[in-house]
């Protein structure tokens, strides 16, 4: 067989975790469950949709008449911001933890019926700013502040209306943890940050990268493990979303609005993915290892109904992918806009 | 609000990563995605088929008319017996491995109409003897070698027939790596292992226990992602598979029944999961520190078509869970068998 097509691991630089690479099997039949597409037209306004202008939600409130974004606390939060006061750990086997946080609601535009994908670059921009907003008002209070997006049923989004959440915390979770490690390992061996030095190099080899302008740049990364994921970085210095300049979230825009084209073009498709964003944690740290960047996470494999299934070795063992990045840029790469 | 219900992370002993944990969220109405339920009777034996006896796989090959279980090569392996030869790592930010495996679907009954869960103990105790044997001889070969299955078509699996899997690799991938560390440096500070004195606990315990024997128990463990996941573990040493005596497979098939019955009562339906051991790794070392245990990770959250999403958040910072890890076990303590 071919060398090329060799199953072979590759390492996330970013956790430090390897994932399996078998494109050899990229070719195998789907027998298995098809998602349904749903391709209803939807209107501009939506009377039974409680994210949509002047519409009343479950706990009675009523949205205001909202032009740009708007941003509400989520009605059903994960995270509340009580204090237990005392400390839960009662045995070294039972570890527990307090936490306090606060869960928010962003509503990306007034029209029920846009996505990110179909906003024009200057709506697009009025969301960046929001993320920073929020980012900076919650970095005050909590140590992390996650800003992400649920998009189509399939990633658990149960209201078509383009939004997006941000939760914040007042401990570093996991992942962010782990990136926070590998980052300041890498900084501390060669004086300079992991993410743009990686940013130059995919840049250089061309075979991953999906668009980019003078600020910014959209790869495959070389260790993904979803078959389309991709890595949003930015080329120039900056740990984290507060530090975003008007001109530079312009420029993010523009990339972003062209990698959620290419994602909507390529299975002809209202793409779903789970998308967020990264930087340095508001724990007193400088951040100077740190690099802000965004993670698009889509579940979809071959086709608007065909998904891949992280189960079995995947939960046990670790994650598993068939096409290679390469060929997945390639892909990505192709899509006419 | 009730302290008991107030948000908190637990930490996974076995992984050291966290998981958030909202119980007041528990009762927040799902407006989102519905699974189907596949509700057909099935024949005993399906001419259409691939693993039934007797019928033609998609590489031609006719299976045998096998009585017990019958293991077979996967006519789509995501790893192979192939030598790269060279290693292919080119640059420190694109870091490659060789890896070298093999990949077999393991038959658990030539009843097409049968689950694990509706199989006599006896029969199950042959699945677990297969799951032995092929533990043991490739065990020889390859260090890692991950027993799973996946069950039900929200986990991937295209086919009803039962049947699970067996992936063996040369290298022990990320999960079990984690593990392997965790258990190891609880058996330097406490000179006992980590599973042992935690399964004893929570027999001592009961909130978290399903079901147990004088060799095995099963419990929702305290760090549980998924809603209804659970733990199995033996209340003797044992370090791998292919220490398992007659006996303790016996006693193994009669708790595994139980769960698994549990499971189909719950929400009334074949209940789907990804399930896997995990024991010593074949590197040499002795393993003492390494106790055998089988997860399992049910998708489902609160009926037989809502299923938890671990997307945006958990994707993103870190699993968050709402329904306790004490409540799941009550519900599943409750199942009329
Ligand atoms: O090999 P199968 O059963 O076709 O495939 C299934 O299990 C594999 C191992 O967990 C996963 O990698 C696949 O995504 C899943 O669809
Ligand atoms: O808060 P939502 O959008 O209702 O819920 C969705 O996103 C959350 C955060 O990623 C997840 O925990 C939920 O499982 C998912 O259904």
């Amino acid at each position: 067989m071919d060398k090329e097509l060799l199953p072979h691991r590759r390492r996330n630089q970013l956790t430090g975790e390897w994932v399996l690479c078998s494109p050899h099997r990229a070719t195998r039949p789907w027998l298995g469950q098809q998602e349904e597409v749903h391709k209803e037209e939807r209107p501009e306004h939506d009377p039974s949709c409680y994210l949509c202008p002047g519409n009343r939600r479950a706990n009675g409130v009523d949205n205001p008449s909202y032009e740009g974004t708007y941003v509400f606390e989520n009605d059903f939060p994960a995270l509340l911001n009580e204090d237990p006061s005392d400390d839960a750990s009662e045995h070294h086997l039972l570890r527990c933890a307090n936490v306090q946080g606060t869960c928010r609601v962003i509503c990306f535009s007034p029209r029920h019926d846009l996505t990110l994908a179909k906003m024009e670059p200057a709506d697009i921009c009025r969301v960046i700013q929001t993320w920073k907003e929020q980012t900076a008002e919650l970095g005050q209070k909590y140590k992390w502040v996650q800003v992400f997006e649920n998009k189509g049923a399939i990633m658990g989004c149960s209201n078509p209306h383009p939004h997006g959440q941000v939760w914040a915390m007042d401990a570093i979770p996991t992942l962010p943890l782990q990136e926070d490690a590998r980052q300041r390992e890498y900084f501390g061996n060669h004086h300079d940050r992991l993410l743009l030095n990686y940013v130059e190099l995919e840049i250089e080899r061309k075979e991953r990268m999906i668009c980019q302008n003078d600020d910014w740049a959209v790869v495959v990364p070389y260790w993904a493990t979803w078959p389309f994921e991709t890595l949003l970085l930015p080329r120039f210095k900056i740990s984290r979303m507060t530090e975003l300049t008007t001109n530079k979230a312009e420029s993010l825009a523009v990339v972003m609005k062209e990698l959620l084209q290419r994602y909507d073009g390529l299975f002809s498709c209202d793409f779903p993915y789970s998308m967020g964003w990264h930087g340095a944690p508001f724990n007193g740290s400088a951040g100077e290892h740190w690099q802000l960047h965004a993670h698009f996470y889509p579940p979809l494999l071959r086709s608007a109904t065909v998904k891949k299934f992280m189960v079995g070795f995947e939960m046990m063992a670790e994650p598993q992918r068939d096409i290679t990045p390469e060929t997945a840029a390639d892909r990505l790469r192709e899509v006419k806009l």
